[in-house]
């Protein structure tokens, strides 16, 4: 019943060059990094800290935080134990690879084993810049909404890890969880998933212990 | 102690002749008219089953939903009631005026008394394009977090009513209501705004009642 119009806009893809080149600038420091992607209050800067409490003691940690506006972000990141820069992208609602690039000429990355970048609250722009990043992930929250690997496949289809967070919500929404998973299962098979509550701590360390790996094998690579 | 790099994009209005054209199509047709957004998840689609719910015995209602992908939103709208049409942007992260243009032309705007265009579940980008119809509400939602009015000024400056969504969830989330209602109250003050619940039905009425004063006003203009 529904009439459906189409309207394409061919995403640019200008800053490929660019992202291919922070991977060789990131990869000859042997740092592993992370570009964390989320809707807006899905809780990425809590996974940013829950993350910096475990590995802090253990690596030096690179944050870098892109919002529209403030530094709260980074302030969070900062006072959780990692070196710190704001991106403010004054109404773009992605990091792009050439802010990233400015923002990592603020440090020495010789000096760092983990990079955690922080996009924008987003589920569309990100997904179409890529950073130079070694892994893309994703975090979605279960208060979101069990629907949003159908109405945002982009963002879904090419990340390598999905971290699921507020999972202590379960009870009092309704999610269904089978649903939500063929959904990822559809666009992304045998995604890596996390299933996580920042609040009680729930399934952190799984997630931290996977990091911890990618460090390791980053290292000696 | 956080090193901020500000970088700033002109964001393009080219749209403004065409939501100008709108707004004078809609005014003729004495069609109230709704612009609703929100983060993915907030409950664009929920409140507009809920105000269909109570409005569909009482008004001829249209609805246009906008997504990157599915016509989920548009199918819930029509089960609801309303004469629906769904936008698919294909990778653009919010409606913009021609796109409401073109799906203005699926329906005759004068057996109408109220439109709800839903726009694409986005913080960011949506602010920057009007559209033209009378009045733009945002859905902030309690899981969301109470720091958004600081980190998406650009969409609670220029919006004529707040709906707070999921107030159901406030004894299990942390939700500073003071410390939220004051980053709205410096960005747009004496908003107004409905906190509600799309599951327990707290709220609605409020809600729906402000609508129905709307659609009054409009048709005896």
């Amino acid at each position: 019943m529904t009439k459906i119009i189409s309207i394409i806009e061919k995403v640019q893809n200008a800053n490929d060059q660019l992202a291919a080149e922070i991977q060789e600038q990131l990869q000859q420091a042997r740092l592993f990094s992370l570009n964390l992607m989320a809707s807006p209050g899905a809780g990425k800067t809590s996974v940013i800290e829950k993350t910096l409490a475990e590995l802090i003691p253990l690596y030096n940690i690179a944050a870098i935080d892109g919002d529209i506006a403030t530094s709260i972000d980074a302030d969070r990141a900062a006072e959780a134990g990692a070196t710190a820069v704001q991106i403010n992208t004054g109404g773009q609602c992605h990091i792009d690879a050439n802010m990233l690039k400015i923002a990592l000429g603020e440090f020495e990355l010789d000096n760092f084993d983990l990079l955690l970048v922080e996009n924008v609250g987003n589920l569309i722009c990100p997904a179409s810049f890529k950073l130079g990043t070694d892994k893309n992930v994703l975090i979605a929250s279960i208060p979101e909404g069990d629907d949003k690997p159908y109405k945002y496949p982009g963002m879904y289809q090419d990340v390598d890890a999905l971290i699921i967070n507020k999972i202590d919500l379960l009870p009092y929404v309704d999610f269904d969880m089978d649903y939500f998973k063929q959904g990822v299962q559809m666009l992304n098979p045998d995604l890596l998933t996390f299933p996580i509550s920042c609040k009680t701590g729930e399934g952190i360390e799984s997630w931290t212990n996977w990091v911890i790996g990618q460090i390791k094998t980053t290292k000696s690579s």
